[in-house]
């Protein structure tokens, strides 16, 4: 089996672009794609190869990173006609980081195979920051061999990595965290409009709710930011709102009931046609205190 | 102002008697009244009078503190015949600690006040062990004179003791503490109930999603005893539902819309019927689990 040298990375945007640049850093050889090649400019600064299609990005690559924007992207970048499977070599591995359907990833997977190429789903968690900083958690469905050879790139990535089992399972586990964070937001809107409607300083309550049962991530980092009026992205709601959609239609084809994601995905999308689509997830706050005409 | 030498304390149960235990600690004369005397024996062998009724309790005390169960035992406690207001001395102090609904607090500052007494509402977080160990959170409403004379006092019960505002306003606090758990506890259940439908090891998935944006207080400390089938309670599921019905009755008081919480309520019912109530909060994940036809 041959080391890992050369590498594709198809998506430079907001995540893909620093986690490309951690990959440089580390000395592999990397051929990059973009929708706009502008955005891809630091990385061609830093020595990275251009390619105008994900196909080109593939050739002669030892692995082939991919983090776009929707599952139809995915599908686009990786099985499409100028996909990077299509000019992927024998024993190389594509890895799509993007948050995308479990499904997909399993079909990524089987006709991956059968070219004798390996495919891994291993989205990932800690936003741009987690990116820049490379402490994102990241989550692998896979076979174990190909998770083994990628690891060491994975690392420079992130902080938490770990394989949660076959192809598809590294996307259900990025469900898992979004559903979690889908009941944490809601309660927090609607936390934070009870308490200014009965009049409180939610400051002052923070300080004490926050340390206790009731304490979480989101409280901790969102909290703050929407009590001083800060709506701007961590989290892009509208993205937040695929990866709802796409654990939904996952659920719907089990026949699961999950009504509170359900709930979630319905007040993330009122909020969302109010023009916040573009904000951070936090400012689901602010639609539900404009909702019930409370001012935050 | 006389200094606090002599407290009444009325309710010892799971969570009152370690409480009144910590005051005799530190020093202070108790006269304690319980529904049943039984458990309070504790407290009289530690040196606590017995008293048969909450208004036996209050005579002579400088301060008076009770924990309960719902908001009719402290309008009984406080404002019945028998109640610890009818017997409470100029110049005492109640303070109410039961979770109980924000007006029944500000009527009983009202009628205490009307009487020369003063009245706080300190409902607290951190469960039976908090209790026993004297690390709860105190949310305290009432008049700022009040709450320093008591201060002392509720800080041998608790670590982070803080005034929110006036009468009613630690309820208030602890609605807010309460809707946010609510909603981080439905998501916990359908991502428990996801990711074990996807045939994912929830232990592995939670090593990488609890330290992210997906952490919490709950999933941190419920999420492990729910992947050990344990349903015991830390926090008994029928008194959440009674502090979510607070919530819901005040807020709808208020023309609040707040889906998430209702639905919650809803969800908390469904798995009371299946004779969860006597369970620990986490069991909504056994019942969203059990609604789906999933093994957790």
């Amino acid at each position: 089996m041959r080391a890992i040298e050369t590498v594709g990375f198809i998506g430079t945007g907001i995540m893909g672009a620093p986690m490309a640049g951690h990959l440089i850093e580390a000395g592999y050889t990397l051929r990059v794609h973009n929708r706009t090649r502008a955005k891809a400019q630091p990385l061609l600064d830093a020595g990275a190869a251009w390619c105008d299609t994900p196909a080109e990005a593939a050739r002669g690559a030892d692995a082939v990173f991919s983090i776009v924007g929707y599952p139809r992207d995915v599908e686009e970048v990786i099985l499409g006609a100028d996909g990077a499977l299509s000019a992927a070599e024998k024993g190389a591995i594509l890895c799509d980081m993007t948050t995308s359907r479990p499904a997909l990833a399993e079909r990524i997977w089987r006709e991956a195979r059968a070219r004798g190429v390996g495919a891994l789903d291993a989205p990932v968690s800690g936003g741009d920051t987690g990116a820049r900083k490379a402490t994102l958690a990241i989550m692998v469905g896979g076979d174990e061999a190909d998770f083994q050879r990628l690891r060491p790139l994975l690392e420079t990535m992130g902080r938490t990595v770990r394989r949660i089992g076959p192809a598809g399972a590294g996307q259900h586990a990025k469900m898992v965290n979004q559903i979690l964070i889908a009941g944490t937001m809601m309660g927090m809107a609607e936390a934070f409009t009870y308490g200014r409607a009965a009049g409180l300083d939610l400051r002052t309550v923070l300080d004490v709710v926050g340390t206790g049962a009731a304490g979480s991530s989101a409280l901790a980092n969102l909290g703050p930011r929407v009590l001083a009026g800060d709506f701007e992205p961590g989290f892009i709601m509208d993205h937040f709102i695929k990866d709802m959609q796409i654990a939904l239609q996952d659920a719907g084809a089990r026949q699961l009931d999950l009504p509170a994601l359900r709930l979630a995905a319905d007040l993330y999308r009122r909020a969302a046609e109010s023009d916040l689509g573009r904000k951070g997830t936090q400012a689901l706050c602010k639609s539900v205190a404009d909702h019930n005409r409370v001012p935050l």
